[in-house]
């Protein structure tokens, strides 16, 4: 299968599972920008904002919702979050099936982000994933 | 009025407008990371993703998913676009009523991406206004 998003659907690329519904499915950056930097993907296969209908969209963005929330009330303490869609190589799309981005963010962590953005790393993957699972379930 | 956003929406405050519909309103980011950089907010006042309803959200994100491709399509010829929600103060909003921001990159914009995040102009507001209309309408 030529999209690792496309496999990790399917359970045949690995993936720390934050939510999963018939029709999306919410997992951990493999490159974590903070700790808790999660996407949203369709199941369905879509490239970017060109060929997804605008009702997928909206599904993604209400769970987007839900996972931003979910880190503010979980273990992680989030005070807020970036949630993007970064449409196009132009604008950093590296894996070309849509996906929203949910970065819990805390207040002064401008430092820690920034550094995030170059190391993008979280050695507590595991229990990053189960912060959040417990915050939105 | 103590709302930026709700003095733009009453028309009591001045704006480049992109596109006005009954609930939504998109108009031109007066800090503009990018050339076309537009915000796309609800008419009705809320502040962030704690009390925003995810119908608007949807509606939010549809406007902003036709802003994106009417960039691409648009005089201005972008490649892409990066469509963010910072959701909280830690996470960088700094009006707090909620607003979908897209900013249309081209193709080797990395370097003019990251001057614009510290500059935040454009000389030619009225016409970037004028080519982003023109492409939506």
């Amino acid at each position: 299968m030529s999209c690792v998003f496309c496999s990790i659907v399917a359970g045949q690329a690995p993936a720390i599972r934050i939510h999963e519904d018939d029709d999306y499915l919410a997992f951990l950056d493999i490159r974590p920008m903070v700790r808790g930097h999660t996407l949203i993907i369709p199941k369905a296969h879509h490239v970017d904002l060109t060929d997804t209908p605008a009702p997928v969209l909206a599904g993604m963005m209400a769970l987007g919702q839900r996972v931003a929330l979910a880190a503010r009330a979980s273990g992680l303490h989030a005070d807020g979050s970036n949630v993007v869609i970064n449409d196009g190589k132009a604008a950093f799309q590296s894996v070309f099936h849509i996906h929203l981005h949910v970065a819990p963010r805390r207040r002064g962590d401008k430092l820690r982000f920034a550094a995030g953005v170059l190391l993008r790393r979280d050695p507590a993957r595991e229990e990053t994933g189960r912060l959040l699972r417990a915050a939105l379930h």
